[in-house]
């Protein structure tokens, strides 16, 4: 099925042949999912069967899961550009797009090869955009499993723990419960730290009185998920409290402004009106959400200078945060599925202590 | 000293410019770690000090923990590939050399600046392969941790277990323990499963007289580990008895040739000659090993074909490992330091139950 539509898109758009490379494509397209650093290749053409091809050591696993497609195994030794290059010439095109390659592999493809060779990552991302139903079953699962991390993390804060035991205490409640691993390096900023927007679980003690921001994703099927936290350790100053409300106001005006249809720069701009209309839009440095699926950056991207329009079947984070030196950090985020006439929060940890 | 060291040799090979986009090496250069897919860019001159330019969301950390370096944040909105432009122009450079972009980045850059530009991410990891003392100790570090992992997964294998159990369960002593996550997604892979290399942690129950197969890895200040044991459910049969023993022979007799001076691929070929003299050669089918460093994957290369000769302060996996259909798989994996008149083996978990 997403072949056939992918083999259609390359017969309108008359491109001979598509070469995938990244891990997570060959996945969407065949099924077969292999570790991340894997070296895979997959052709695609108009008309014939794809082809993947796979080093030996993949073989096995690959013939037996990869869908609608030759798999050709590398004999131990062969190298994979030659064997690359085989099929390629084989092919006799002359217009070759392709996702992601190292750009000594693209240089010596246009150097031995007489095509058309482009880089065109966006051809697979504007499909992978759309989620259909199986996809959107996995990543609600996945950001259950974040929820559930989640509510472990919080019961975990108190003064004296390290952030890397809280991180450790959300990934093993995520794993236990069937989660693959983390979307993303999990954050745990505590404190000073919590003005870090990627700051990971380090060796710094909880104290009394913290801002902690828990950001942390799980993973399942392949599919990835995103939540934010930010809690205080005991009790909220007034200003911490203040904060947060802020914060929070912006995260839910944003969720229910997200519809199917509406510009993703105008949801960016309900939140960063909030925060900045009461003077803190110089602390939001980031957009507020970017796509989730089989990575935890896709499209569309929800920022002021997004050009993309919300369709029914993406799903977006929805993360406004404030960055203060000096006072600490808050982010709130939730991942949210965008409907036809709503949007539907899926990360459902509670937001406050 | 870093800086220095490769500083000097861009003036050596009259190469203007170098371009650091990935995150592991920016921080083996600065010392500011920032989470995998940040985008990052650091400029080295052999002459003037380096730039470091980062999003805005990375400034504040990237400010307070980049050393020897001009730290220049974007301003919310600015784009990276502008700000990139301009600063490359302002070198006036002729020759820039880079460690890896995308496709589409070098293509734009080639044909917006009249350079020559030129990618040579080996120019960097020939650096890397060398370890110095307090990466050293950051590695062993990481290895101690995942022979803590191994030593929990052992205890957690029987039947009835569920394999992404037993990952959660080494993950989180790793993580306890101190590990910031793992090098790669851990394998767990039992019975049938066990013939694929690359197998994953799955659903899959574990059964009496299962091959089990653990592979994991900790982090450490950025650091990696890598280590495999298999071990068998219960009782071994004589054949499960007799192939544990034949890897476990390649592995130690592998890790007695391993040395400074010597050519990897004839530690490769200790490993498989052994292999291949009880007539299971055509069942290794991958190299005998990798370096280990800030990626889990790096050089020197321990494989037939590898033309890498081994240098006092590499650090390298010894992994014999062989896949037999209708059998199962046994891999016995270290990660091990060479030195100047031996190899030291890093990671310490028993081989057997």
């Amino acid at each position: 099925m997403r072949f056939k539509s992918f083999m259609a898109t390359l017969e309108t758009l008359n491109i001979d042949a598509f070469l995938v490379s990244d891990v997570k494509n060959v996945y969407y397209f065949t099924g077969f999912r292999d570790v991340s650093n894997s070296a895979l290749n997959l052709l695609i053409t108009p008309k014939d069967e794809p082809i993947l091809l796979v080093p030996m050591l993949s073989f096995s696993a690959a013939n037996k899961n990869a869908k609608n497609c030759i798999v050709i195994g590398l004999n131990f030794g062969e190298k994979n550009i030659d064997k690359l290059f085989a099929l390629i010439r084989n092919l006799r095109a002359k217009t070759i797009h392709f996702d992601s390659l190292p750009v000594q592999t693209y240089v010596k493809i246009i150097k031995m090869l007489d095509i058309f060779f482009v880089p065109n990552p966006e051809l697979v991302m504007a499909l992978r955009r759309i989620k259909d139903q199986t996809e959107i079953s996995y990543i609600r699962k996945a950001c259950e499993l974040a929820s559930i991390g989640v509510n472990a993390g919080m019961e975990a804060i108190k003064p004296g723990v390290k952030e890397y035991e809280i991180a450790a205490t959300m990934e093993y409640a995520m794993r236990r419960s069937g989660s693959e691993g983390t979307s993303f390096e999990t954050i745990v900023a505590s404190g000073p730290r919590s003005v870090y927007p990627h700051g990971m679980a380090s060796t710094r003690v909880i104290q009394k009185g913290d801002l902690v921001t828990l950001d942390l994703g799980a993973t399942y099927a392949g599919y990835c998920s995103d939540i934010t936290r930010t809690v205080v350790v005991g009790v909220s100053s007034s200003k911490q409290s203040q904060i947060l409300d802020l914060v929070f106001r912006a995260n839910t005006e944003a969720l229910h402004k997200l519809c199917a249809g509406e510009k993703a720069k105008d949801i960016d701009s309900v939140a960063r009106g909030i925060l900045t209309q009461e003077g803190y839009g110089k602390y939001f440095i980031h957009g507020l959400g970017h796509g989730v699926g089989l990575s935890v950056h896709e499209l569309p991207v929800i920022s002021p200078s997004s050009q993309d329009i919300l369709e029914d079947g993406n799903v977006v984070t929805n993360e406004p945060g404030l960055y203060i030196e000096n006072f600490g950090g808050v982010r709130i985020e939730d991942t949210v599925l965008v409907k036809k006439d709503r949007a539907e929060r899926l990360t459902d940890a509670p937001y406050f202590l």
